[in-house]
């Protein structure tokens, strides 16, 4: 099995709870990501209890999945830590992108919900689980054991790949998708 | 084997060159990352020929293992395709991780050379592969066979992990690592 390809979002999930083990595997995937300069600017909480799951669906109402699945995972960046400026997202990206392969490496599924950089998620996140002003709520992890079979979905797509250099002519590829023309800005 | 947890930085290849069918492996593993909203807002450009990476590593001498890998994928963001506000960068972070992960996975290795968010880097890469203004180069994946053997570190830190809440009186953890206090700005 190759997890990266076959990995996809899980949105339902059976109560089988997910031990503290198989957690604890999930973070060390995330832990070897790897960072900008080696910083690591990365927090994880780790979220099994039942109200505080609740409570996360109330004020983050497309994040209802977390009530559904067994845990959570909140990752979390720590600009203090940070190396060089404006890599923090990133190295917590690979970090949470981790999580979802390692998942679905040990039988699981996951799904990835999306805090920084919208405020709003953020502060109430912030709010909820009192995390210090230095350390930004990134990501919410939904993890489980999946109540749905799917196939991995195909997303491969030629038209993105270019090769050696940028392709002058290739129709499309030099206008923006959404027609603006930031050429003349 | 655990793609996820050997993976490992690879700064030293072999001359061997990869496939195009296992670049494409690569490439299929970029885009079965997820992204907010499905927006997949990337582009990739495989870069194999010598004279184009020894350019590369003239421009960003950072980047000198381009030279010394035999191929190297550029990812690209591309913010007209992006759906929600911010979130492309950490689309192609996913993808990034996902391509390294799968050169782990298929016996090969990879290094990731960061470009976004640094603006010189930036348009350097825009300047000598012609990318246009509403595409922006994210980063540089070296990929190949390596000729050093690497047992993967171990980045597990137990500090970093916190259980269902934030620990209020967690020694060190409320206050950011460099002594600036956040709480008071």
């Amino acid at each position: 099995m190759d997890a990266v390809l076959s990995r996809h979002s899980t949105r339902f999930y059976t109560s089988r709870p997910v031990s503290k083990e198989l957690l604890d595997t999930l973070l060390k995937a995330a832990m070897a990501a790897p960072s900008a300069e080696d910083e690591r600017p990365w927090h994880f909480v780790v979220i099994s209890d039942r109200r505080t799951r609740e409570k996360i669906a109330t004020i983050l109402l497309y994040a209802h999945v977390v009530t559904n699945a067994p845990a959570a995972i909140l990752v979390c960046g720590d600009e203090s830590m940070q190396k060089l400026p404006g890599f923090w997202p990133l190295d917590c990206a690979a970090a949470t992108e981790n999580i979802l392969i390692e998942a679905e490496q040990l039988g699981m599924g996951a799904e990835w919900l999306g805090l920084y950089p919208i405020p709003g998620r953020i502060q109430a996140v912030r709010n909820l689980l009192k995390i210090p002003e230095h350390v930004t709520p990134f990501a919410l992890v939904a993890v489980g054991y999946p109540a749905e079979k799917k196939a991995p979905g195909n997303r491969y797509d030629e038209s993105r790949i270019h090769r050696e250099t940028w392709p002058v002519a290739e129709e499309g590829s030099r206008q923006p998708r959404n027609g603006k023309n930031y050429d003349t800005d």
